[in-house]
């Protein structure tokens, strides 16, 4: 196909996707040069409203380039591109290392970077100060929990407290996405089965999770509705120096909760991904929760929870930050 | 559009999906009189292959009516079928009540009948004789915990023992699959967020379920892959006489294991549904297991637990029968 071709069918992807308005303003933006060495894919929509896309941003709070909306191949969640394989990688780096056109972030709304996976998954007492802070031996092995997909909310969305719990803590968490099909994986072997990280709360309902209630079974304390904000981006693992040095901080109305490192991990990333490709497939999307160092607010003295009126921000180093309020 | 086009537009679409040597098999049968008091769904494919359909099964080992071939704008997938809203139902009655080209149960092959949920939520402890076989009390609430969708399987699959485990035991369950979405209901209302129910295995490895391993959460022995045999069919409620009254079975190369009736469920359907809805949005297609009756192998004298070569069989009353051989 000719170029005057290629552009004519890109534009009216792009018109019919994004709306007449908004394309306006980007097409008067300049083209901005990719670096395929960081790539954030996020899932958003036009701040107006409309379809999903997929992005990739260049860096935190840069630009987006819609790689869905710019090759159509490309799917508009991250679940179908990770499931698509190597081929939508491959496409997906061309076109943000071509430089393509841009949206600047104000002029969209993150979704969560990744949703509908098959698990959502989560390491308890997975440092050593958290364990501390509740009088408890660190695990010989990881401690696994679950919560449903559905619980997800996006990085900057309502956390509305259930009404039937008054004790929701937070717990800052680094997030693993799994890229492909995978079972039973040595320690080596796990990191190729790993796509990228990005940045959880694990919200908990202590007056749930703990004690007797439930039999001791953390499912009900754990899955609440809209108990895990998620993202704003998946970072690529390639894009991060080193996943084993980064903070992880919690804030509550601009005070700082917790404030670890994910070098303080007792099983590190590939660890637990190796663990629990033992027990079960991890296929692309599924997302593994690493557990939450040492500042959650149940063993505070006094005690402490989120109530309605609350801020909640979240951040890992090099990954970017939620910001939710709480209702 | 005249009805000589109408049916042309039939068997194209037939004979695309299905390959037209099936096709040939079924323009031989006569056209049989649905009845829409006894919907059975299935999700299936040809003996030999091709693309998976979803269908309605008008009795036990009765014929199938391909209601995603016979009219294309029925997706082929129950839980699309389902999101979808009442509009397919009604299309899907339709379909069976005027009779169309029906499909001989020996020429299909069994997928599970619903898959890719956000929830698989169980209960336990739900039959006060499999708490009694345990020496525990029967709770006062019911005990909620999950595994994932993935570790379904079809109702004729070959079980993979796991490689570390060598507990794995039996428990049929009643499943409640989830029609629409739902939050914060009342038992009265709890009846009509229920689509229909099916025949589950919740295999269990005791080695990780019981006792301090994972910290004493049940997921990592609940969620292993193959562990959640499932189907054949998902009965609508309306084509059920009694839910309470259900023989609930079990056999082990055909010595009967487990004796049990929904009659004995501590928590019943209803009061289990209303129960989550507090927790969390019920979706389309979330499948909740409601527990097993007494006869497991772990609480036997002297214990069994499956073995390579075993045949296991489950079977509920006016639902159907799963035959998994153990590998």
């Amino acid at each position: 196909m000719p170029l005057h071709g290629k552009l004519r069918m890109c534009c009216q992807l792009v018109d019919k996707s994004l709306g007449a308005r908004w394309i306006a303003r980007i097409a008067g933006r300049n083209f901005s040069t990719g670096n395929a060495a960081n790539m954030r894919f996020v899932q958003f929509v036009n701040k107006n409203g409309g379809p999903q896309h997929l992005g990739v941003q260049l860096k935190q709070g840069g630009d987006i380039i819609a790689i869905s909306v710019l090759n159509s191949r490309i799917p508009n969640t991250l679940k179908k591109f990770l499931e698509g394989g190597e081929e939508f990688l491959k496409k997906a780096k061309r076109i943000v290392a071509e430089g393509r056109s841009v949206i600047p972030e104000k002029d969209v709304t993150f979704l969560p970077p990744i949703t509908q996976m098959d698990k959502l998954a989560c390491v308890g007492l997975n440092y050593s100060g958290h364990c501390k802070e509740q009088n408890l031996e660190p695990p010989s092995t990881p401690v696994i929990f679950s919560k449903f997909p559905s619980n997800i909310i996006g990085p900057h969305d309502d956390i509305h407290l259930p009404t039937i719990s008054d004790k929701v803590d937070w717990e800052a968490e680094l997030a693993i996405v799994i890229g492909k099909k995978c079972k039973g994986l040595n320690n080596d072997e796990a990191e190729d089965c790993i796509f990228g990280y990005t940045v959880a709360q694990d919200l908990s309902a202590r007056d749930w999770q703990k004690g007797k209630r439930n039999g001791g079974q953390f499912l009900l304390g754990k899955a609440m509705d809209n108990f895990c904000p998620l993202g704003p981006a998946v970072v690529t693992k390639e894009s991060i120096a080193d996943v084993k040095n980064l903070a992880v901080k919690t804030w509550v109305n601009g005070q700082l909760k917790q404030d670890g490192n994910t070098s303080e991990l007792i099983f590190k990333t590939n660890d637990i991904v190796a663990y629990l490709s033992q027990f079960f497939t991890l296929l692309p999307g599924d997302v593994i929760l690493t557990g939450t160092p040492a500042g959650v607010g149940f063993a505070r003295n006094p005690p402490e929870f989120l109530k309605k009126g609350d801020v909640l921000e979240t951040e890992i180093e090099s990954l970017g930050r939620l910001k939710n309020n709480v209702l």
